[in-house]
């Protein structure tokens, strides 16, 4: 398969993963900036009209995957693939996040949710939403409601 | 950086890039599955509890990059973080796909875009939404105004 290279760094306040909020209820509104490499900046253009991002990053710190785990947000396991684990077969990371300024080859954006220095695989505009209406959310609704009957 | 490897491959009905509804409108209905390598699949445990997916995908068929590029829905050029061309830095597809059911290891999903045979990198649950009257849609607005008018 193909060689990645990082188009960027994060610079978050976050400088070990026990200083990410995790869990139920988490709320990631962190500020922090995207800063891309010299050489793909000119890939920006026109990125200041779009409210939110996709940022598609590498758990650079995660060493191995595991198949099924117990996520912060439950106490019962899940598949790899229905949690947003960092321990994951190609260790991909995927966050939203709000476009706040641009300031030449660095975005400023909110609801940062890596580490300081985590290398940026790509970015893309966040064009449309599905309706919350429409959206099930199976084992973490689950788990929302066992909580707050307790 | 990380070594990559497919965790699975996609099933669908578009064999050529050409086949693949692109520019202002294009809707993505169509049907295919997602078919999870044996040695991965019990990362799926729990998945069908999920109305949405994200799933990322390697454009295996695009073949370098250009920074600056015109997307099949505008005459206007725009930087590649700023579109969902093909031709980026780091191959890399995401596409949101609604999850219709699940047989074993072979995930049976609506909205799918990739060509036939594409590698699957990740899989992970789509959890919520930015409210849609949050989103700004940058050059896209612009393109779909410029149409409805002329």
């Amino acid at each position: 398969m193909f060689n990645m290279q990082p188009i960027g760094y994060v610079r978050s306040p976050y400088s070990a993963t026990r200083d990410v909020p995790k869990g139920l209820g988490a709320k990631h509104e962190a500020e922090g900036d995207l800063e891309i490499r010299e050489e793909f900046a000119e890939g920006l253009l026109d990125i200041e009209g779009f409210s939110h991002l996709f940022v598609i990053w590498e758990f650079d710190r995660a060493d191995g995957y595991n198949l099924v785990g117990m996520p912060p947000s439950d106490d019962r396991p899940h598949g790899v693939f229905a949690t947003r684990s960092p321990r994951r077969p190609n260790p991909i990371g995927l966050t939203v996040v709000e476009l706040l300024s641009r300031e030449g080859r660095r975005l400023h954006v909110r609801g940062i949710d890596m580490l300081d220095g985590t290398p940026i695989l790509d970015i893309k505009p966040y064009l449309s939403s599905v309706p919350s209406d429409r959206l099930r959310r199976g084992w973490l609704a689950e788990a929302e409601a066992r909580k707050a009957e307790s």
